[in-house]
């Protein structure tokens, strides 16, 4: 009897070739598979690093949406794609490999499979997307859906308010599944995201639908009722489903739904596709399901994760000594903060990221978490700035060009006195092209009233923080994305805004300039091998003083070091700025391509460019005269 | 009997000092102050230009806020600022020379009085930076209300959304005062703004106020009791007022008002002050009240005007045998559109400004106006190339910055073919540092893939036009804010991608490099003069041509005029290749400066810069060997 109930799963993951399969299985035997899948993105996270939380979470509800859709022919649009891994294996790519040079992507990639039709790495463009597609489909006249996948903490950024706002009245119907964890990278707070909590907490129909079950399903008679009065059902629904924005602004809505739950998400896609209108299913997850540490995590510590121990979630990679340059200003951030009370510390969601738990556990009053809202950030510092706060943003380097028109307009504009700490700086590694920090430098320099600064040490790093407070208009600190032996032994400078200093003095007519950490790798090489040049360190990005540059003018030969940016910054600033100034000598530069660089190690990418120390140190030897 | 009430009103606008005046007047002299204020701005606009439709909008929400508030010590900011002519009247400013360039601004200026504190000229910043206002405030544990007055077109932008997203479950609390004519600059076609629609249509408490109200009126008792039941009144509305977008997010909510009656508005505005949570205050308007063109306009025609006629609104300034660069576009734009189904059309708001209404009107399938909403117009976009559709987007110079993000990651990373046309390129005049175009060129050749261009004719703009659509990636077409001669003389030469045109061939070893009309103006001087020079048109900005290049190579003096950008677009780019391939000879340059740029006419600003054709052909002459 009900042996297709007991039929056992007999699949490897690993020889998946296209999610078909799934509609062959039963509910018992998904389960198992959402077992097996959670723990291969358990293991190949923990061996490779990469998103953790977000894909645990959505298991069952990638599988529910793969048997609920052909997505050959219908389209399905991740956000972000920080939860992409269980689509990945149902469309026959291991995560073997996962986010290396030759393995698969951490994110959506077109490239690796026809399954995969839109690429994104920063938040919430799914929906905007998405309204493209239906338009094009319903031009077309074609028949297919539409299905955007979001979480709750990117449905919040302006972005997808705005895609909502112009979804719901529009007759090109979209499904978005709202993946609701009530966490995102940590716990969001605004206003929407405690709607949604209020909602999927169980006020109304649901809560009516559970007592009402229990009451009917005491007899046989009972739960053929409750079995057959689907219209009555919907009707209730449609009475008892308080308004939320959603309705509000004019979708139909479904949910909130378990997103653990297979079948019910399966009921619940299947009547969206029947709705008219543009319609919300609310999926309700558990981020982090199935792994107890990143079930727990309220800060957002399990969302990305470089290589750990499964038994006990430690890093493997500690190193002894040394500290992380975002550890480094965190703790700057601490102690200023401590001394200065007008100093107001802002994050948009990356507070794990950026290391500031203890700064904003710290300081409750003086802190704030805006979630993904880059723009509010930027323009909420400027009203602080108004009334004789300084406001210090922490801020990824790729994400803080979603603030761009608001720096202008907002800081600027104003010389408004702010200090930006621009997180992964340079090149970032495996998060490959859509996560490069290399281009800040080159479009905050478009901006009137900027300075813009990197330290090569720790000494310097606090001292260009305590400059960045002192009334210099906005300040932005470049901060890259590696660790520092916290012990240091370089010589003690002072530092005066838009100075660089010489490092290394000497006779010769040559002249090294370079930035950040790396110039003193490439100094350390440069002392070893005795190479006879001068070297600058460049600490401000966009300024230099005439001093250095009278000195530069009369060098015969200059190299320019940038490991950290494109052409347009660093580089571009000096070169201009020498031929402004009539230098007829040798120019010879090296930074990174202007281009969108790919995934690999932050080494491979500096060895692609060839901006490695011992590369750069090669360089000099063969074009010095 | 009644003195009180007949009083005349005795006030000469030119006189006010302060708004305290305001609490000595009774309701019919507010009144008739407010018709003297709306003939005052109507007369004002139509001789000087100016915003028109939103600031007769706003005379009585305008006075009944000055009368509830004391603005020196009350904080109000005033979102973009379309909306502040009343306010500088009544805080003693005069609309006499209005914008120009030693009359008062068009926008909030703090350095013309006390009673401004917060600058604008973008959209939706206002709800950020009064959340910066109001922390501040309450960490100096100091006591007075924040206001902030923003319209319903800009309330559904990205920024503001965020920024009702984070104020709504945040303790620092805010008034928010929704001024809602179903307008703004063209009607706003969003879910949020068919909600406002649907709740100022009556529906709840005020349709059952009115009917309660004629009920009982019609007694003496009757109307005491309507008069003296506020509690039941109170309770009433918190059970018929539906719950709405606000309320869901978590703000207490007032309304819908009526805009033109001061009474009620201060009536609500008292509630508001009594409010603990943060409060939206609905009030409803109509835009253009009191001129009856404006008050009829659903184009958006009246909302920012040039001079014109007040009797027949026909404008001042008709230029027969000419046409705006905007019209020559949107005339190519239909064209196109109607050559070719594949091209979609999109406007963040901005139809009427960009001349595009007969496009929308004869396209109506393939174009989108999607409010305020540059991030969200961007990306979906990219859908849209993803699916085989070719977008135009059509957005001003000063909001492309918005959408830098989107830019990058949404449609140059995929290489997407898009066309740009970035309207009010250059110097714009009046509307001042906030409105721009001048930093377009800086910050997208920052953005690999991209292609920059700029015609100096219109049968230019039509190659470059065709070449956009041609699959060469994102393809930034720049359009300046002047009028061109419709019939025109010059030479027609093929145009390839990245290729300059050599406009005059000439034996000297000198050239001069420029771009757009104001080079054809410089090249005709040029010529009258008869100097012996080469000159270059650089249609693309970001791109040369190795023929070009070689042959400015070989040059002994070169003059780069770029009247319509910074330092960092043409003429960083052209220096950096000149030096790159080892040019040696003497490098003139012209452009505008890096810097905010404050109001005057474009004349004035270009002759600040010396950048009058006139000014650059008496330089050349100066410098030439």
């Amino acid at each position: 009897m009900k042996e297709k109930n007991s039929n056992k799963l007999n699949i490897k993951l690993d020889e998946i070739k296209d999610p078909k399969f799934l509609l062959g299985l039963n509910y018992k035997q998904l389960a198992e598979l959402s077992s097996l899948i959670r723990n291969d993105i358990l293991e190949n996270t923990a061996k490779y690093g990469g998103h953790l939380s977000s894909n645990l979470g959505v298991v069952e509800l990638t599988i529910a949406l793969h048997r609920s859709f052909d997505f050959l022919k219908d389209k399905l649009l991740f956000d972000v794609g920080h939860q992409c891994y269980t689509h990945k294996i149902l469309t026959g790519r291991s995560l073997k490999g996962l986010r290396s040079e030759n393995g698969i992507s951490g994110f959506i990639k077109c490239s690796e499979s026809p399954y995969d039709i839109f690429e994104a790495g920063h938040s919430s463009t799914s929906l905007s997307a998405a309204q493209g597609f239906a338009i094009a489909r319903d031009l077309n006249k074609e028949k297919y859906d539409v299905v955007a996948l979001i979480g709750d903490a990117s449905i919040v950024s302006g972005l997808a308010l705005e895609a909502l706002n112009n979804i719901a009245p529009n007759n090109n119907k979209i499904i978005i599944v709202l993946n609701d964890n009530g966490m995102s990278i940590s716990k969001p707070t605004g206003g929407i995201n405690k709607l949604f909590t209020k909602i999927s907490s169980g006020a109304g129909y649901n809560n009516f639908k559970v007592k009402y079950k229990n009451s009917l399903s005491k007899t046989k008679f009972g739960k053929r009722i409750f079995a057959f009065t689907s219209k009555i059902k919907n009707w209730l629904k449609s009475k008892l489903i308080k308004p939320n924005i959603f309705i509000d602004m004019g979708f139909s809505y479904i949910g909130p739904v378990d997103g653990h739950n297979i079948k019910a998400i399966e009921k619940a896609l299947a009547r969206a596709k029947n709705t008219t209108k543009s319609v919300v299913v609310h999926v309700c997850t558990t981020k982090g399901k199935g792994y107890k540490p990143a079930e727990n995590d309220q800060t957002g510590y399990w969302h990305g994760v470089t290589p750990f121990e499964i038994e006990t979630g430690i890093p493997k990679n500690m190193h002894e000594g040394y500290a992380s340059w975002s550890h480094i200003y965190s703790d700057i951030t601490i102690r200023e903060m401590e001394a200065n009370e007008k100093l107001f510390l802002i994050s948009p969601a990356t507070i794990k990221g950026a290391g500031l738990d203890e700064a904003f556990e710290k300081f409750k009053n003086r802190t704030l978490d805006v979630g993904i809202s880059e723009e509010h950030a930027v323009t909420l510092a400027s009203g602080l700035c108004l009334n004789s706060y300084h406001p210090i943003i922490s801020i990824y380097s790729t994400f803080l060009q979603r603030s761009y028109d608001e720096i202008i307009h907002d800081l600027a504009r104003i010389n408004a006195n702010v200090t930006f700490l621009i997180e992964r700086s340079g090149l970032i590694g495996e998060d490959g092209e859509t996560h490069q920090g290399i281009y800040d430098v080159a479009f905050l320099r478009t901006i009137p009233n900027t300075t813009i600064a990197m330290a090569s040490t720790i000494n310097e790093a606090n001292k260009l923080y305590k400059l960045s407070l002192d009334n210099n208009g906005p300040f932005f600190i470049r901060i890259p994305r590696t660790i520092t032996k916290l012990e240091e032994n370089y010589k003690d400078e002072e530092i005066l805004l838009n100075s660089w200093l010489h490092l290394k003095k000497d006779n010769s007519k040559v002249a090294v300039v370079g930035v950040g950490p790396l110039l003193r790798e490439l100094e350390t090489l440069i002392n070893e091998e005795k190479i006879n040049c001068n070297i600058f360190n460049a600490l401000f990005l966009n300024k230099i003083d005439n001093l250095t540059l009278n000195k530069l003018l009369e060098m015969e030969t200059i190299f320019i070091y940038d490991p950290y940016s494109t052409e347009l910054g660093l580089v571009d600033f000096l070169r201009s700025e020498l031929f402004k100034n009539g230098f007829k000598g040798r120019l010879f530069s090296r930074c990174v391509e202007n281009e969108f660089v790919t995934k690999a190690t932050k080494n491979a990418q500096l060895e692609k460019y060839q901006l490695l120390p011992s590369q750069m140190v090669a360089f000099i030897k063969q074009n010095i005269i």
